[in-house]
């Protein structure tokens, strides 16, 4: 092993105990040696995302987190409640790493040349446990920044990125011609804007706050709506009319949102058409891709009956393109890392601090537009 | 024009008034020549289904229910609520026609040799307007019944057979192996079960009362789940578990029970597989093709992020399977008309009679597993 990899690392773990408690830590883990095709990554920057917290933090009731253990090893805990017990059944008594991805410097490689090119090198990569000191990957799962990019830089190259390139290419793939975003003005809606506004789709935006409109407007967008707006429902219908949006991604899932979104869609598609009892035949679709209000979703009866709605994972998209498709999207993810893909974050913490109970708090609710990043080197 | 069809015949009408009210009537329509592949039929027999409901009283509050008019031409009237106006905007001010399906006697045909051919038979047809005294229909739009069946026995060969039909065909199509579905012990529910034992489709029914469990078990059914039992959901855990089923077909559309099919299905796919964040990968869906409740479809997180909802129509589904596909489904119905696609019928009434204000409330409110029957000739 080379002399810059300790024998040890720090590892951060979620635990659901079968008590209904969570359990927040920091483990020691041995870093083995690298096979051939491995490299062992110091990780850098990795980045807090939604998906992330969903994994952290569960269903876990915030309000009753205990901090205990020492500076140096952080051990919090939080009751979880009956239902979100019985939602994480599957994962009762397995302590599991977190991170989805990350970026850092190759400090170690295996024997093969494509292990030994990248040595010394800043990668980014997708394959969870990034909330470490230090991450072994193949190869194959890592990605070299360009030469003026830093960690910070490139450590939210995938999730955010490949979602927001996904929706547009799901729209052509099903035969969809415009998009509808809710919680749009996030780093993710940002990056879509960009995307769209580049490739000529029309993209209607819907967000929570004026200030979100702002961001919005001032990257370009056409079409900036706000749900709590008293004019919002008819707004909406005209913008659906006037794009022809049929597709919808919405990332806060509970609540009424998606909802109004299919019958605004309704309403825009039988503007101007004869009656039909069953309403428009033109089917109209809302992914739900987040969870920010965790209440269940309401689909009212307003919808027509060419509706629908379900989840959306990015990892089901990808795999449907194939490794060519994924090739694409990540070159284009590579070439304007700086420009379309820029991430902004709201702090950057070491893991001692992601593990302090204010600090997790703070990140865990406000989960849209910002972002926090861990520096485990701090 | 034959001397036994007179000149006017009356017709059921539904209009909404851009005052906000529904008004019911039947109005005297003249009745034309057929044309030469057409023919005219005396409706003997038309089924009230709750798709007839849709577009006869929509989303009109019946608490509010007038009666005018006189013995012979009743007038109901009732007030909608705003929110409903808003959804039946596209139909204000347009007198429109009532009942999907019906059976009758051809009385006059055009000169074509098909036209002719029907003349005095006893023939079923889908198509609309059937709450009247006559209908004129194409020749193609028209089925001779078994010479030994009866108008009341043909009435209902179409809306509940056809989408009985397509419900495991729609299974095998989107590669599903076994059903759910809800208000189960309907006219409907027990077509399904009929048919899902012949093909050996494995099916779980869900109704809300022991009566209903009775209906369904007398016939066979092997899973019979009731919604208002205290185990419930782990029993309908085990019923998905057991019999893969990861498709659903709902008729309630509102309230929590989509949703507690969609989280079972995930329960169910997760069982005893290792734990991924994200839930199980196999598609689970569940379709509306009802809204026996008006209030919103509410589906929780506990889903996973491979599930989807959506409207059901029987009509999108015939046109694509084609005119091969449906023509083997109709000849299914003729030939099973007795026993699989038997209709039973609460109550047999005039056309006068299905404007009373107490029967409308009636047949209204007994959507599920309670048909009326219009026999116009009475």
């Amino acid at each position: 092993m080379s002399q810059s990899v300790p024998a040890k690392g720090r590892q951060l773990r979620t635990l659901v105990k079968s008590s209904g408690e969570l359990e927040l830590s920091l483990e020691d883990v041995d870093i083995r040696e690298p096979n051939d095709d491995e490299v062992i990554v110091r990780v850098e920057a990795t980045p807090i995302n939604p998906s992330d917290l969903g994994l952290l933090v569960g269903a876990a009731d915030l309000s009753t987190l205990k901090a205990a253990g020492s500076a140096d090893r952080p051990v919090l805990t939080a009751d979880i409640p009956e239902p979100g017990m019985r939602a994480m059944q599957a994962r009762v008594d397995q302590s599991l790493a977190v991170g989805n991805e990350g970026a850092g410097t190759v400090v170690a490689a295996g024997k093969s040349d494509a292990a030994q090119a990248l040595l010394g090198k800043t990668v980014t990569a997708l394959g969870g446990e990034f909330y470490a000191d230090y991450r072994i990957l193949n190869v194959a799962q890592v990605m070299a920044l360009p030469e003026d990019a830093t960690a910070r830089e490139g450590a939210s190259c995938f999730v955010n990125p490949l979602t927001a390139l996904s929706f547009p290419e799901t729209m052509r793939m099903e035969g969809h011609k415009a998009l509808v975003h809710t919680a749009a003005a996030s780093n993710l809606g940002q990056m879509l804007n960009k995307i769209c506004i580049a490739d000529g789709v029309p993209l209607v935006n819907i967000v929570r706050k004026p200030e979100q409109e702002k961001i919005l407007r001032d990257l370009g967008a056409k079409y900036v709506l706000n749900s709590s707006s008293d004019g919002f429902m008819s707004d909406l219908i005209d913008a659906l009319a006037e794009t022809g949006a049929t597709l919808g991604f919405d990332a806060i899932g509970g609540g009424r949102l998606a909802g109004q979104i299919l019958t605004a869609m309704e309403a825009a598609a039988s503007r101007g058409s004869e009656y039909s009892r069953y309403g428009s035949a033109s089917p109209k679709h809302v992914y739900i891709y987040g969870r920010l209000d965790v209440s269940p979703t309401m689909i009212p009866p307003g919808v027509g009956m060419a509706w629908s709605t379900g989840g959306y994972l990015l990892t089901y998209f990808l795999q449907k393109i194939g490794a060519e498709g994924r090739a694409k999207l990540r070159n284009r993810v590579m070439s304007e890392l700086k420009t379309t893909f820029a991430s902004h974050y709201t702090d950057e913490i070491s893991l001692t601090e992601a593990l302090d109970p204010e600090t997790l708090k703070t990140y865990n609710a406000k989960r849209t537009g910002e972002k926090f990043l861990i520096n485990p080197t701090l």
